[in-house]
């Protein structure tokens, strides 16, 4: 039976967006798995695979259901054991989750703000309701304050990402010479940013852009299939 | 043949303070390799072992001598599989490239700047000579301004630790479970400044506190038989 991606999008099904879910997609595809991918608005979520659970990505693999992107790829891992790593072993579990930790406080927290109205737009009706209602009462503001206040924050996007800048001296991926998990964590930021919204976050030559570049042409261009934002 | 290890000292050479030193100390610990400590002042580091190189740590091993902290943890590594992992596998050695890249530009870069004027304290004359001139050519203006500058910056050194405090919320190291080299990575710069500085830098029950002191306990206290600045 054909693996099962539940990811979220808005009207246009051909574009998800969500980063939690491109970290999957990208776990699935560096398995070398096929899988069919079910686009789910926001507010579909609570009813996928039975209401499962509260957030996706959520992946159906025969009679296994499971949530959330670290939990899959660590899901994969065991279960595919023969195909290419997404760790490296057990360190590279563990330092995953600082790498998790990192895009989280360091790369969501800029970029995340910035989109809601991006994302805002992409959404249908009743979704952008949901939207609006669920990150205002997170944010304790309107979205449209929460984005202005983002343009700061976006100001100092360059300098947080230099100790990725830093290690990319030394090797081209996170994973090493070829990609891991780790990178798809902070993969699925940016592509996140790049499928919502025109804006430019990085100069073209900044290493950090090539080396997003060089995740976009992975496994046949997965990433790239989707346009990004004009 | 008993490993040696050279390491950077000051006057008293029962308080070194190498954050790269410490890092060597700590992974030979955790392989549990019996090894000998040589206190090198700064003018004393290109004498050692023949003109080796231009940094501590340099270790030698039998006749194998290697310098760079990391490229002394990878040899160990190589040369005593049996004995416990400092990586975790291959994932592992990759990551802790970022581990690197993280430490050295958000916490070195910091801590750095604000102990300039302690670590000369601690000097013999004509280190302190060698110690100005040096730092004061790759910082373009004199110690004490880089100092008072620094200031600044710690003020803003505990939302830099962001990534690691959300980490510890999972786990209690970085390595897991147990610590690897990853976490030595990150401890040499806390010991640095707990060698050199009476200053506090966190709040003692912020969690990157707590997990300081936990490494402080790891190989029977070897960190904590240095004691804090005073």
């Amino acid at each position: 039976m054909t693996i099962m991606l539940y990811e979220l999008a808005g009207r246009d099904a051909a574009r998800p967006f969500s980063p939690h879910c491109w970290k999957t997609v990208m776990s699935l595809a560096h398995k070398g798995l096929e899988f069919e991918r079910s686009a789910v608005p926001f507010t579909g979520v609570p009813e996928v695979e039975n209401r499962f659970g509260k957030t996706v990505p959520v992946l159906r693999d025969g009679d296994k259901v499971i949530s959330d992107s670290f939990d899959i790829a660590l899901y994969l891992e065991e279960t595919y054991p023969d195909r290419p790593t997404l760790f490296g072993g057990e360190g590279g579990v563990a330092l995953s989750r600082f790498m998790e930790a990192w895009s989280a406080s360091q790369i969501h927290t800029t970029i995340g703000g910035r989109l809601l109205l991006d994302i805002h737009a992409m959404l249908e009706p009743q979704d952008q309701a949901y939207f609006r209602e669920s990150r205002e009462a997170r944010f304790g503001r309107p979205l449209e304050d929460v984005v202005e206040a983002g343009a700061e924050r976006i100001r100092e996007f360059g300098a947080k990402l230099e100790p990725l800048r830093l290690m990319l001296k030394r090797q081209p991926f996170i994973g090493g010479e070829g990609p891991l998990f780790a990178d798809y964590i902070v993969f699925g930021a940016f592509q996140w940013a790049r499928v919502c919204s025109a804006e430019e976050l990085l100069e073209p030559d900044d290493p950090v852009s090539l080396w997003f570049d060089r995740c976009l042409d992975l496994h046949a261009g997965i990433g790239r299939s989707v346009a990004a934002a004009a």
